[in-house]
């Protein structure tokens, strides 16, 4: 029976609800994105100056649905500050230098466990934030010129970072089902030198798709045969509508090339930047980049995540927010089907933060951003997931709000006013 | 008189001690080191390795003479921490974007009067410490392969910082008494391109020589007559042992050519990584990098500074920790006089938390840090200080100790062991 449910889940006839059962899906579920061609040759990235005139243009808005953060409201807010009160009370003021404080990297170390892998806290470095940890997996791995695999489309900010060390980027296919396309892969693998490749196997951004453990075993080996490292980002493995954690990529990893990377961004204190990387061979060259980079991870912050860490309340807080934030894709889902222009598509993440839209092609999605914003509404337009056009009529929306009567009808709004483009 | 215990003073006959008036200097004190010669080209800076084998070893010695960092002993430790727990009584869990908290930033503006500068909340960028800070003003004005003028010998953090940019140094000699030699810089700017000019006019790590203000103008102006940014490093400027604080360069910079860099490291909080930069015209380009890089700065820490620096506290702090510091060069040149071996030289730096030990040439100060390892007791050797193996038979000492017999006994035992030597 449970074979027959998980058949019917994955065709998308079905779906799961935690602690609910089986629900046969509504009608008005739509298909899933098709991953775009891939292209012949690496992209010299210039985004950057777009990207941020979006944030700017974005920031403080009435109704926040650009980013992939979580609403305060959904975070355990009084109970990191009493972890913070308590990092005050012991001073806090002289440096925790890399590889980071011991409590921190110990707590990991017990939690990598669920993540598929067995970590040791020597394995880890502290980081400001998983920002900071992908800017040095990609300098501890490569150089300006370099390429980097991408999925397609990716994250902007890890654009960014690429951008502004004047590498490259090859965009590999991605299904918002499976992720990263390991055939194509394999054949750029074949075509060209690439120096890395950077994915997030578990809840991509934007597309939320979840790799099986046996592609994550695959792309782990296909590159370890083409002995190029995999930078793994995976800040929303925590963030799993259903089921247990998923296993890390890292966990396949059985040579040291596979350098992970998160943070406590995504379900705690986005503001703390505090993240980790566990980055196998590359540790000793990632410690000499941070002391030239930033020294440190700020110690408060590391003090007050390691003692929240080790309290039991971090699961029970993860078992809520996973609730909340799937119950806001479910709902937004259903609204996109009913608001948005016909022939729209969105993705059914089983994690993560984000839906991508797909729109029609007629709508630019850059228009539309505009348009919302004189409504008090951000969005993040399509045309950041890529250094080229091939997203301008999609847009990603945040799943991580505190659900609200405002916020429904903002992505009402959003609907209405794609419909008009 | 005035003027004529000034003109004594500058010769180092006699010395001003605060509260208390001018005392003939004691006959032990030595004379000065003087600048090396100027380098015909720019050197490939390759002393990372080096340098991180340093710091390691010297981890949590018995008695920590290398580091430029203040003894918690000597900072506001118990009113840090009421400022960190205010922070965290609000939340602090979201992100403070750049260019950071404004709170931060106004407080910031406030006491850019006593630099010398006038600078509004808007001109500032809130960094994780000054290392974040010097990193994206390098990124911001050069590349993988230019040339950074320097002080010479520098701080070896900025060297990592070159180094892991893939920058090379063009070292300019610099006199432990008037800092950077103005005019071997501009035989240097006729001669070759130079991408920025990096410099630390007060108090500079680790020669402790302090600028004019006739000096400083003169430094901006030639630069600006060359277009070649400063990146001005003024961590120090708040540690002046006698009189007012020092003005910074920044105070002379007409058209945003100097990039100002500091943080709250050398008499707050190290481990807090709160740093700042009003980059002038180069704004934008470091908020972009910064997004890019770390995103943003702690927020428990920022706000945490912000709180603290807006009390009066600041100044009262200042007024005991520069008495403590500038005590503790008195005692340690007198004692380095005394048990060191014969023609060492040493600084009598005017502000900053290091003195710079010129010993005999046949000593070896890699032997010697080693030797004081195996006695517990941590100190910096010159070679770190240069790309070029010029400052081998120098050390580097922190008077940011909190004073006790045992760093006393420290301090002789290290003399004793280079006697040996």
């Amino acid at each position: 029976v449970f074979q027959a449910y998980g058949e019917l889940e994955r065709q998308g006839l079905i779906e799961a609800r935690p602690q609910s059962g089986f629900f046969v899906r509504a009608r008005q579920q739509l298909p899933e994105p098709l991953p775009d061609a891939v292209p012949q040759s690496a992209t010299p990235v210039t985004t950057q100056e777009l990207t941020l005139a979006i944030i700017s243009a974005g920031r403080r808005p009435a109704v926040a649905l650009d980013a992939a953060t979580p609403a305060a409201a959904l975070l355990p807010t009084v109970q990191l500050g009493r972890s913070l009160a308590r990092a005050a009370r012991r001073g806090a003021i002289g440096y925790e230098h890399p590889p980071g404080r011991a409590s921190l990297r110990r707590e990991l170390a017990r939690r990598s466990v669920n993540w598929g892998c067995h970590l040791t806290p020597d394995e880890f470095v502290i980081t400001t934030g998983a920002t900071e940890a992908l800017g040095l997996a990609l300098r501890a791995v490569g150089r300006a010129g370099d390429t980097i695999a991408v999925e397609s489309p990716t994250y902007y900010g890890v654009l960014q970072t690429i951008e502004s060390l004047g590498m490259r980027v090859l965009e590999i296919p991605t299904s918002a089902q499976d992720g990263l396309s390991l055939s194509h892969l394999e054949r750029a693998l074949q075509r060209q030198r690439i120096a890395a490749c950077f994915a997030m196997p578990n809840f991509a951004n934007p597309l939320g798709s979840a790799m099986s453990d046996e592609r994550k075993q695959a792309l782990v080996d296909l590159l370890r045969r083409a002995h190029v490292p995999l930078i793994e980002d995976d800040v929303a493995g925590d963030v799993c509508f259903l089921g247990p954690r998923p296993r890390a990529a890292k966990s396949f990893d059985t040579r040291g090339l596979v350098l992970y990377c998160s943070s406590a961004s995504k379900t705690l204190a986005p503001g703390f930047r505090v993240g980790w990387m566990a980055p196998g061979r590359f540790r000793e060259r990632v410690i000499a980049l941070q002391w030239a980079s930033t020294i440190a991870t700020s110690t408060p912050a590391q003090l007050a995540i390691a003692d929240y860490l080790s309290s039991a309340i971090y699961d029970r807080h993860l078992r809520r927010f996973r609730a909340a934030v799937s119950g806001n894709a479910d709902r937004m889902g259903a609204l996109i089907a009913r608001e948005f222009p016909d022939s729209t598509a969105v993705t059914r993440p089983r994690g993560g933060l984000v839906l991508w839209v797909e729109l029609p092609r007629r709508i630019d999605s850059m228009k539309l951003h505009a348009l919302c914003l004189r409504h008090g509404i951000a969005i993040m337009p399509g045309t950041l997931f890529s250094p080229r056009p091939i997203y301008r009529h999609c847009i990603r929306l945040s799943c991580g709000v505190a659900w609200s009567t405002e916020i429904e009808r903002a992505l009402a709004l959003v609907g209405q006013l794609a419909r008009r483009l």
